[in-house]
């Protein structure tokens, strides 16, 4: 097991790599603590939860939206939990995300804590402390920036991930292995075979390398207003294809992060070897949607992309394996290039 | 002009009592900003806006529900409003209360600011960072804590306000001087005629004082761990009064008060003379609502009171004018003081 802290403006938060599930039993208040999760996980683990109220949502990115968040907050005044009450998360990155924007806005703040079950939400949504809804089509539109106080990542909760919900984790693994990690690309390219079988020990030195990573990143610039904008590599593009087809967070960003590549190639900021290489492990994988939106749908998505501001994005480049930049790009920059990329097609 | 300065972890927020609220559009960034306003407030003043998108509410605590947080999402989204965005509110509590948490879970996190309309929000709402909506019957169930930019409060907003609404701010600034001001209360007492006829001059004087004091007290304790509870004096009984016959925050508590400081005289913190002067004062002003809620009646309510920890609620007392303290008492102890109170009448 591997503990990573993060601290942020004085708080604290842990992450526990390679920790058993049911070890959350030791880190809860004995009263005052709710669980959230959704209808799958509960049917799988929820004989095992710990005795206290449960919560089940509807699985899926439909339960993430504000409605949610309302009816949550009346079933825990009725529970009882006040503002020293916890809430815990037992689930992917939506429940993550719904929990995680709960308790930041319950009697204006109560505290929280995730075990994390899919391999997306180990290796990106639950550290770093980003949280929120959807607004109508538009993504993450409301939510607010706060660390859970720790998150568990058991690698054995990922043996029973349906395998496109594997697969889209792996997308962020490569995500941050390509813009931080050139050691994690390597070890990711040449552990094929372990990584379909879901080896553990293999995934618990991924998802920490890969959280260590992060952890050092938002403990620097938890509000993203600098450092933190590279961990959106690929998602400038990948949000937009995400709400548009409707895919899996992770394929999304790996189109995105293929576009992104292109990009990069295109501004000569890495070789055609590097470009080649980033291509064919997202291949390899069977990570890269087909990419038909038309640049007016593209044009519309992205000028509603958070990373917007004015007239330009702040658009995350890589400058080769382990290493990216972020630029403010004009937004016409951006969707020349997507214009320009398709008509290459 | 008075400018008082919040600094709250690394952020720094201004009060400017004794601004002419014009003075804001020098304040405001050319692009990207919209107004927060409810109709009463745009028919005043709304002709002398600065020239940018105008959203305007229905007058009253009914705005504040996350259905209407949802509905000025989905406006700011339309209007382009980007993470750089500001949103302004100009209005009393509830504009100031809705417009803050918009801003703190919109894009998670944009700028804002405040010009205050109501003395009430001048005095306590808009300064602090509170924010939040109601859930169903429970007041402020939902927000964060979050400082604007800058608040204004000009004085001469205050002469278009009916007689109810400004009374119910003075609640509040009588509040101030309670715990925490002792000069305050008496130039409260010996102003009698010239506080009911609104100078200006005198206003900006009270205004300040009390905001002064309040950022004292954020200053060093934002988040409510301690200090800050003080604040509440008036406010376990008072938001009880508020919720279940739906008078006006400051009546509400102004009897919270008046049963706050019998609570502090039954546990001799203070002497018959105090507790008569301050109930003296209170009544002067036509504060004191009649006090007819059941004793199961505020059960229920205290029961679902924020201050509320476990068993045991952070109640405030007053130890002499000008002096608060508060301490941890269980809710039965709370709730037998309202019966023997009530058995009195």
């Amino acid at each position: 097991m591997e503990k990573i802290t993060i601290n942020t403006r004085g708080f604290r938060s842990e992450i526990l790599v390679g920790e058993r599930w049911e070890a959350v039993s030791g880190l809860l208040p004995e009263k005052n603590t709710v669980i959230i999760t959704d209808d799958n996980v509960s049917q799988l683990y929820g004989n095992r939860f710990p005795k206290v109220p449960v919560f089940s949502l509807a699985p899926g990115e439909g339960s993430k939206k504000l409605g949610v968040i309302e009816y949550l907050a009346g079933k825990l005044l009725k529970a009882g939990i006040d503002r020293s009450g916890f809430v815990l998360a037992v689930g992917g990155g939506v429940i993550c995300d719904v929990t995680g924007f709960l308790a930041s806005v319950y009697m204006r703040g109560i505290r929280c804590g995730y075990v994390s079950s899919t391999l997306l939400s180990q290796v990106d949504a639950s550290t770093g402390g980003k949280n929120g809804v959807n607004l109508g089509g538009t993504k993450n539109m409301l939510g607010t920036i706060r660390q859970p106080e720790f998150v568990i990542c058991d690698p054995a909760m990922l043996l029973t991930l349906p395998e496109q919900e594997y697969l889209s984790g792996l997308a962020e693994l490569i995500k941050t292995a390509i813009i931080g990690d050139k050691e994690l690309f390597d070890l990711i390219e040449r552990s094929f075979d372990k990584i379909m079988l879901r080896n553990s020990d293999l995934l618990t030195l991924l998802v920490a390398k890969s959280v260590r990573f992060k952890g050092l990143i938002v403990s620097n610039d938890e509000m993203e207003t600098g450092l933190r904008r590279i961990l959106n590599f690929g998602h400038t593009f990948g949000h937009a294809v995400e709400m548009q087809k409707g895919v899996k967070h992770g394929f999304a960003v790996a189109s995105g992060m293929e576009l992104s590549t292109e990009f990069s190639f295109e501004r000569r900021y890495i070789s055609v070897d590097e470009k080649e290489r980033i291509s064919k492990l997202l291949k390899r994988f069977k990570l890269v949607e087909k990419l038909d939106l038309t640049d007016d749908q593209m044009e519309k998505l992205v000028l509603h992309d958070k990373k917007k501001t004015g007239s330009d994005i702040h658009f995350v480049f890589t400058r080769g394996i382990g290493k990216a930049i972020v630029e403010k790009v004009p937004v016409g920059e951006v969707l020349g290039f997507y214009k320009r990329f398709r008509d290459k097609k």
